[in-house]
């Protein structure tokens, strides 16, 4: 399971004013935080109105100052990733790449050129999927369309989108029943979400995150965008892969208890 | 997604000593706490050696008087199940048949006598099964006798034999897969586990059992033999529920958390 870390997104107020500050010491301490608490990659959203390209880069330089985590780049703008992708030390991951022509047209070229892993967002030519099959379909196309191009299944990793709740009570089951249907057609192709949409508008929102990616775990989900600062997030990807048999010996599971990852810290004692 | 309160179990040391001792505000106190708890059926185990067709009727007795939630009765005991049944004031779940030629002799009559629904545990006839297609086959041999003599798929709950992590580590994933082809070949059958087995043998075992749960809702389980009084358990469930669309508008969630029940308690503010 690869946990994305979330939060070096300049759509969150901190990190978009850090960022437009060009405050490296603040945008560090994100990157050390997450890579601290367990992130696979670090994703980084650079998106200031105006002038994504440049922050994106920026930040890409700023994060690999302080990890060797490799990065998710994360955008709608194609020139974002045209402006960060030479500043990339290791190969990241782009996302993402959707049917829509223009971004297909401008995206594919650097997944090419720069050899990168690609989400595969299954929006629709017209519409945001909201059921089982538009997901499945769209994401089809568009895995199907990318392997046509030479890219690796083992470098796409589709994304039904998540939809929150609080909208459709239907969003979580959907997803979860495309994620099971596309790892049936697409042993080798690799699936992910962004976890934290699923909770918008709700109360309590970590503890829906977290059901959700065990959920999702059970049904084949192999990477999320997520917040890798969560403990008890962590605690049970932990557990459910360990639960799902990719834990030999449940030795990852015990060195994680030993290390004191599985159970809350304990309180702080009063002082006197 | 019923959950059966586990802890009314005279295996467990202090109710079996509370339950030798014919210590009923002890016993009381523990069918309470599940209830408020929010469990919806309490499994009720007088497995006291030699004395358990009378302990487990004394306990259905004393449980009856604080609380009018339906029981199951758990036993490989025949004789307990005739001993209590009549004592019980609502209809209870009896926990288990198998395919043993004695105990599925015995055990029919008293459920069809008493229009019990029951726990039909996938135990094969020479062996407990560790895989997923002698789990399948040992549950559908016993669903299909029972559906043969009369019994309806809705009274019966497939427990396919949850056996630890500890031991084999495909164990969680073999359970999950049966759930699931299971719920495929007889939608209308119920299926249960006993949640915690999995974690037998590991540290961090609540976390294990949580995240075990919420992997099996996803598969289909909608019952299990677990502890209420676990709240984070019981909060996971709810958003399992909720994510997989059981819960319109989300209305039970935002309920649970408006009556607390989807966080930690504050923690005592210090005495001045």
């Amino acid at each position: 399971m690869l946990i994305l870390g979330e939060l070096i997104n300049c759509t969150r107020k901190k990190v978009g004013a850090a960022a437009a500050a060009r405050d490296a010491a603040a945008i560090r301490d994100v990157a050390l935080r997450q890579a601290a608490a367990g992130a696979d990659y670090l994703d980084v959203n650079g998106g200031l109105p105006g002038q994504e390209p440049e922050t994106l880069a920026w930040l890409v330089g700023v994060v690999q100052e302080v990890t060797e985590l490799p990065l998710c780049l994360d955008s709608s703008d194609p020139a974002a990733f045209q402006a960060a992708l030479p500043h990339c030390r290791r190969t990241p991951m782009i996302s993402s790449i959707t049917e829509e022509p223009e971004r297909f047209a401008r995206i594919l070229p650097l997944v090419k050129e720069y050899g990168t892993s690609v989400v595969a967002l299954a929006m629709g030519p017209a519409a945001t999927p909201t059921g089982v099959d538009d997901r499945v379909d769209n994401a089809a196309r568009l895995v199907d369309r990318l392997a046509a191009e030479g890219i690796a299944l083992d470098g796409i990793y589709v994304d039904p989108c998540v939809l929150p709740l609080s909208v459709d009570t239907t969003q979580g089951a959907a997803v979860a029943d495309a994620i099971s249907l596309l790892r049936e057609r697409y042993p080798g192709v690799h699936t992910t979400v962004g976890l934290s949409n699923v909770s918008f508008g709700l109360p309590a929102r970590k503890l829906l995150n977290q059901a959700f990616l065990a959920l999702l775990m059970s049904r084949g989900l192999d990477s999320a965008i997520a917040d890798p600062c969560d403990r008890q997030l962590m605690a049970l990807v932990r557990a459910a892969d360990t639960l799902l048999g990719g834990d030999d010996f449940c030795a990852a599971y015990i060195a994680d208890y030993r290390a004191g990852k599985l159970t809350e810290p304990a309180a702080a004692s009063a002082a006197p």
